[in-house]
């Protein structure tokens, strides 16, 4: 094992991570502080640097054509920038005491430390794969990295049958269930949950049920997956449930992720009760002051709930990246939390939600008042006025907005955007209804959506008392 | 001259207008208090009450079907809710100290009077036509009214010429050129600024100046009219400018409303520089107890400037009417003033502002600083993403949001509306940065368009010291 170090005047960042967060930070960072000042290494196991991750579904689903369309900056870009990247190298151990990283080349297996003055830990997140028997058969798939995607797609095109089942019913299940119906196949949701979209309140998520059954999919609710059985030629043929069996030609896993922290717990360094490192809101993990960590290997503060939470989402990945890089690259950032915002489709469904749901509000010692609007996407008479639904849960009394979720067709997803700004502004319910939105008829009803809910929750929080 | 009156017990609520702002105060304060409590009046002088005006270009240019769909709620079902509504009745006088008004039976000319105990001013705007030959020739239209729409409808029907000229590039300049070019006809739009709509500044208004030739509609900005010539018949047969003259077999006037506050005036109540009622934030008229204004009549505060303006918008006569209605019938409700947000389009193109221009911001003595960017509607790669551009003002040091302008394809215009939401909640650019918004490739880039541009806005706050 060599050591690679010697500092001289130049400081060293080491950055753990070519995805998202991590190569956001160098980016910004190399952007702050030229290569005489700070020499900038980042270390990635993978083959690809900043990918979107959350196109994946829709490069296996064909509406994005090539792999290479989900590639943000590639690893060459980020060297014309500076940036010393190591792809297909991974860190696996971290000495904080001597603030060193030890990475394994992949291909040669040969292992060396690199010492470091300011460290970034962007180690994103590993798919949740149940430990059952066939969970590692051929045709059985996750979507989590491109390399999965394309192992996916590899599937999808040399299967004969068409027969797909989707194993969870969240973001990843529902993009997936409209990737294979545009793959033309036959799709079956098979979901633990009372409803698809448990990031909706099971009333919200049935909503989403009956529009993917209109859309032909076959939804399996209440239901836990036993075993994927295997055919003769080793090949997954079906999904076991306790009931049932549903026959599949090939099986996607979209049963949710989790921080990919055993690297920065065998460091000592602090995890949350999700699994996910705690920071402070600079970004820095908390206790070090030269260790930044963000993506989805962190857990996040919601703004609404107080509380700490997981979410994995692209979007602030990006944002801790750009928070961690301005901080390493000595300026000053924050990223004060979430409010739990994110939207999806499945075909022309869209869903959104932000804030807390029913459950999630009661978790806080929050008591609150619910409704429920039917509206449209645009004025009711002018052509292509979709209908959508508005839940909306403001704070008994105080009429604070806690939450919103949405499901309706096409305009109806973005809209949560309005109570995403009003819960960060902590707004109350009644001080939405005079929210001065953008109206004319081929945008909206005279009353938005969001303030028709406002409207609703306003007169409930009134007579609630 | 009869007079009705005689009160009893019952106090009497006499509304002065049957459209947005007026029948929206009269339905609330009907559901609040019973008519053996509340005897409410309503006048109107047209045929209609509570239609879309807004709707009107839709249904000239056909997309809407039917005028009635433009109507919200019709005469007899006001009536059948326990209002006396009063079609086809003016009210030509307000005798403040005699708690009365004198109306007009249009069709017999009887006039007399009645009394109240509150009064709402609902009495609308009035197009503004330019005092100048030809103005009233046949073939010249307005479209303020459902009766206006449906003269233009008609000529429309029975022209055999082609060649349409609409004056003024606002938002009814820009929607009747969609409208007329749905219907067949060769457009042109004269218009007095350097840009069309000038509610935008003159760079974003040059970008929908482009889009609109890329439509094929002839943009001629910067001439202002001088005459409209007729022909043998009487009809109008050009629109004529300093420098040219431009044939027209039908000539839309776009040219905006004024506030419709004679009887206002002529009753001494109180008026400002626009030539709108002041209301107090109970929507009260300034200085009278139980008088009310709202909608097109009266000017608003604006929450960015500290200042009134003028903003006829159906959406702002909904919310005050909602708001006199509660306080009429006894509770108790606000409008703190608007932020000045409006969306329109022309065709695909979206255009939308919220906030205020540079010259607001000048006029309001604010300093500055300016950024524009470009960004697509969805992540780069996903099917259908569309240019949009952005532009964003902050306050110099601060960093408080100023406005947002936007101008693209579909999904552009409604993104104003986080912008809508930030400058009520007072936010800098630099906190917008972190704002949850809803994230998926179909729905957003990464870094939604609008918090790109607070990114930019951010850093040139810092390094404008």
């Amino acid at each position: 094992m060599s050591m690679s170090g010697g500092r001289g005047g130049t400081e060293r960042l080491v950055v753990i991570g070519g995805d998202a967060a991590g190569m956001s930070a160098a980016s910004r960072a190399r952007r702050t502080r030229k290569p005489d000042e700070l020499e900038i290494v980042a270390f990635e196991r993978g083959g690809f640097t900043s990918y979107s991750a959350c196109g994946i579904p829709y490069w296996v689903g064909g509406a994005v054509a090539e792999r290479d369309r989900l590639i943000a900056r590639t690893p060459e870009e980020h060297r014309a920038r500076g940036i010393d990247l190591r792809l297909r190298t991974e860190v696996t151990g971290i000495d904080v005491a001597g603030q060193r990283v030890r990475a394994r080349d992949l291909d040669s297996g040969a292992e060396s430390w690199t010492s470091y003055d300011k460290l970034v830990i962007a180690t994103g997140a590993r798919p949740i794969r149940p430990d059952m028997p066939g969970a590692d058969a051929p045709g059985v798939h996750g979507v989590q990295t491109l390399g999965d995607g394309q192992a996916l797609l590899d599937t999808l095109t040399r299967t004969r049958g068409r027969r797909a089942v989707v194993v969870g019913a969240g973001y990843i299940g529902v993009e997936m269930a409209e990737a294979l119906i545009d793959r033309g196949f036959e799709v079956t949701v098979v979901n633990r949950g009372e409803e698809p979209m448990a990031t909706l309140d099971p009333d919200m998520g049935r909503l989403v049920h009956r529009a993917m059954e209109g859309l032909g999919i076959t939804m399996v609710n209440g239901s836990e997956v036993t075993g994927l059985l295997t055919g003769a030629d080793g090949r997954v043929r079906a999904v076991a449930t306790r009931d049932a069996e549903h026959p599949a030609d090939v099986v996607v896993m979209g049963i949710g992720v989790r921080p990919e922290t055993a690297l920065a717990r065998s460091a000592g360094l602090p995890l949350g009760a999700h699994g996910g490192l705690l920071t402070d809101l600079a970004m820095r993990v908390r206790g070090h002051a030269n260790i930044w960590a963000g993506g989805d290997c962190v857990e996040v503060l919601n703004l609404v709930s107080g509380q700490h939470q997981y979410v994995p989402l692209g979007t602030h990945a990006n944002k801790h990246g750009q928070v961690i890089g301005t901080n390493a690259g000595g300026g000053y950032a924050t990223f004060p939390g979430v409010v739990g915002t994110a939207v999806s489709k499945v075909c022309d469904l869209e869903i959104a939600r932000t804030g807390l749901r029913e459950k999630d509000a009661r978790r806080a010692g929050l008591q609150y008042e619910s409704v429920t609007v039917e509206s449209t996407s645009r004025a009711g008479y002018y052509p292509g006025a979709s209908p959508m639904t508005v839940k909306m849960l403001a704070e008994r009394r105080t009429g604070r907005l806690l939450g919103v979720q949405i499901v309706g067709r096409e305009g109806a997803g973005k809209r949560v955007d309005v109570a995403a700004v009003a819960l960060t502004a902590r707004m109350t319910v009644e001080q939405m209804t005079s929210l001065d939105l953008g109206y004319a008829p081929p945008f909206s009803p005279v009353w938005d959506p969001v303030l028709a809910a406002a409207r609703k929750a306003t007169a409930k929080v009134r007579t609630g008392a």
